[in-house]
């Protein structure tokens, strides 16, 4: 960690900061110039409070060298985390893996339906919405606990682990049954749910949020693996950006960084991101030549009709299709790196 | 409502979509062009889901014409909303409120005294964080309900209504003598949230997300107005942009803007927007030259050393001359509008 | 277009819009509803000045329909448009165009050494910067005029076309012997420059600008357009976003969106939208996938040597390697599309 | 400068490194962690590119501590600048500017009417656009000479100073009688504009770019200021942000950040900023309150039937009203800074 000092700093001041910072059991190595003075802190400052240090009156700038994270930084874990699903399912490493269904449930038939056609095609997991987050208060909310009861269904009957996305941890206790928890863009930084969901033991999917960045991600990952949970898979899901003509953008530069920055798996969501069914084939594609772990993908049997999302749906039959070359092109492009 | 027809809509597919139209009680006027066919809903729109009519295979893109938004739209609602926070003390319309008070609530001592040197520097309501929002897990997370209860006391001590921010739900029972009930930026969107303070009688000070738009802030507004509670204030508190020179970037435009769209006061914070103790003075006489209601500040006895976010607090002392200069202002500007 | 009037709008006024629309041989349709009424246009109303009836008093807001681009627009031009740079060199349509070389020109060997290498891995057109657009004064601007001379001699010499920036029309007579013109993100939107261009009978490679929507970008091919040279060819280069990990953010969704709305071949920078070397192979992979024309990237003989933008530049055995994969990608995707 | 190297850096490449940096005569301190060494440059590094530090292999990050602009710079000039506009002008310091005019010049009449007005309201140089840039060919692209012609007519007439935008530096001649020249938004880094107008001794009103930070602001203006031209005057006339209700984001914290860094006179734009003649009012006395040096605000004497832009436009009536709050305001805020 680097402290830029103020040019006029307070010597009984810089004392102080110095005696407490050799409180915290990190060295400091001083460059005095003559427009500045800096503060280099030798050790592991993972513990001091940035913001701390920022808020000093002598202090100009606090620059950290470290990641503020560490369970997910791959320095410390260079081998790819494989995240067990149950069921004979791993995502991570080596395999490449497909989630789909409906974005909402809607019927015992319609999950049930989708649900063995995604089996079909190769997917591995199904997912479906039954908490849904909306704008609107006056927009369909899902079938909520009724939802989730209708994929259990699914699961057992087509033999096929569900995820689906919780909203508050009060929701915590219809989750038994869910194999992978969802926690949407939204809630990418409700800490008071990460933490909860970091003292469970089940995988987690966590999403991106529409603004954050790369290491906002992250660190949100280490809010639930700082509790005890390091089943962690990460979803880039488009971020907000000034373009119109796509829901969100589709950042896949974020598959190479995160690959580099983390041990965990990496999922991308093009439905979600694009907003538009016809693009889900092209981003998947490149999803897949980016490096990505697997993707998840909106399926609906009947599009048009879906009661939410639908736009961004694909059928069955386009979702068949896709698989194929999904594994067509993953198999050509493991060899490439 | 208006929607843009693809040039090759089915015909079967058009039927069907204005019956269903027409069982929503909305009249259809069509137009015909070269180019394409456009739908213009006339009547009570604010129920039909505009995201399922855009998935429609038939459709292009919908306009929406009316605000999806009823209970805090200022049409709906011409006069000035005033919020009674109880102990005497209205917020909105007329008045020009002053909250202040530390970032993090530390001590019985620190925050009795701020209370004591903000209430006699004009503030009127006293906030202070007990659960703070931290990117980090490894970071100062507050004195939590340790912090509310210290809240209180400084509450009966000194004669001031508190606001404190809940980070879940399963807080509320916490915040049975917290006057008003603040929701941080990061939960704007928690929707379960806004639904459960939909449901109690308190007000409410809304933040806007980092990266919300006026309208989604207005519809998280909505969704706790259509559970039954109008007590809501809102608060603009520094939106992401590229600019790093500023933590935020204070949208000011925002003041006549919600001004215009919703009869619900509006705040605004500084010392979150800016994140710099020397932006607050000029920005809150911006603000109060932009005809906002009212101002949300950090104030803190001992800004090198608060807990967090010291950095841009401002002392009592600063905030004493700058209430003095925010009421000679205010005054003048009054007489402008 | 649809235009939304005002509620309280003025009988006169209005009269007076409907004389002026008329005379713009349009057709009007009105809906009037409880709350607003509504005038729809029928006919060609891409002459019509959107700002212009913004601006009237009556109007409320309007919504264009028709995209407000003629001769970059695929539905005028259902077929993609391939672009001849000439010694036998075609961008666009079923063959993939590999555009590499240095950030800056730096000597003869140096242009000459990489041209060779480049044109032995398979690229078709040589790059190199001679005007260098940088944010500091202070900073290297390239070798300007005789950078162009440099890459004219690895033009004869190697016999390869030649791909390098403008930054001003005053420089355009040195472009004479240039293969296509590059206009770079920053001057997107420089009006004169893209008049001035459209008037040549040249390639031009138009980058998208750092904060532009895909609508924007066409807005720009248009200006070069509607002065009659056609040759456009589009670069996504990555926009501006909150990410830091990465310069910009690539968004690769550009891609199957300009597809369908445009017949231009589309190009990918993956080295300016990166900003990192080990970032280009993952990025270009994706670009293959996602369904580009063609890539440009940075290629350097001595990276950490290079005058500028070294970070992001690959060595010539990199680019060999990854031009070889991309070949394969390339025709495996093909079939899928 | 703080050159954080990799963990692995070369011992060659590192000595190399440093042998370079002793040649730019700037001291090095080496600060060797655990985790990462840490190089400190002590000495005045304004002429070392930071580009060409991060694109060495053995270099992960360089953080520059110095400012890299020096003419703009308050901590070597830290007197406010003031301006010269010729005709008893000047702009900066201890006086309120206010700039008004229409949009586009459109008639001999309608400039010298406007001109007449707004300098009976109070503003001392007057604003008219003759060069429109403009996103669409197709629209009204201005009366380009015979716009500034016109409003060197009403310059002469009326006896007011005349500032105008020159979109390219082929214009430059026609400038002759131009008293400031606007450089837009979209040519903020038009550096060869910038350039040449750096070599002209006139001044010059350089207007923030849509998506561009303080500090790039700041750089265009040191490109002007190291040709020997100090006469810069800085705009602020919004940011692009998610934000819809208004055009843009007006960003009046950087009327405090400006004063703060720079010695130069900082003028708020609030009709381009938001788009909307309601807003311009509220706008024009936050920038006041916020320390602004002064406005440049769209006046038309006809709002509804302006060529272009005429939906931000104010009324001569509202202006004068308008410029009597600004005067009120700027005495009453004058005592509080």
């Amino acid at each position: 960690m680097i402290i830029v000092l103020r040019k006029d700093a307070d010597k009984a001041q810089l004392d102080h900061l110095k005696d407490w910072l050799n409180s915290k059991e990190v060295e400091i190595e001083q460059i005095t110039g003559s427009q500045s003075t800096v503060l280099g802190l030798v050790g592991d400052t993972s513990h001091i409070d940035i913001e701390l240090l920022e808020a000093l009156d002598i202090v100009e700038s606090v620059k950290r060298i470290q990641e503020p994270y560490k369970k997910a930084n791959r320095k410390f874990h260079p081998a790819d985390s494989v995240i067990d699903i149950g069921h004979g399912v791993k995502i991570g490493k080596g395999r490449f893996t497909l989630i789909a269904g409906p974005c909402s449930v809607e019927s015992e038939k319609q999950i049930c339906d989708i649900a063995r056609d995604v089996k079909a095609s190769g997917a591995t997991v199904l997912r479906g919405g039954a908490f849904k987050p909306r704008t609107s208060p006056y927009s369909f909310q899902g079938l909520r606990a009724n939802g989730i009861e209708l994929l259990q269904e699914a699961k057992e009957k087509v033999g096929i682990p569900i995820v689906t996305e919780i909203m508050d941890l009060s929701q915590l206790p219809l989750f038994d049954n869910v194999d992978i928890i969802q926690v949407g863009a939204r809630n990418m930084q409700n800490f008071e749910l990460l933490k909860a969901l970091g003292k469970i033991d089940k995988p987690i999917l966590l999403k991106r949020g529409l603004s954050a960045t790369i290491q906002e991600l992250l660190m949100s990952a280490e809010y639930i693996m700082a509790g005890g949970n390091e089943k962690v898979i990460l979803c880039e899901r488009g971020i907000r950006t000034f373009e119109t003509a796509t829901r969100n953008t589709l950042d896949l530069s974020a598959v190479p960084v995160l690959k580099e920055k983390t041990h965990l798996p990496v999922i991308i969501d093009p439905s979600h991101a694009t907003g538009i069914a016809a693009m889900v084939k092209p981003m998947s594609l490149a999803a897949v030549a980016a490096g990505a772990d697997g993707l998840i993908i909106e399926v609906h049997n009947d599009p048009p009709h879906a009661l939410c999302d639908g736009q961004q749906s694909i059928t069955p039959k386009m979702f068949d299709e896709l698989a194929g070359q999904v594994g067509t092109l993953y198999n050509a492009v493991k060899e490439m790196y």
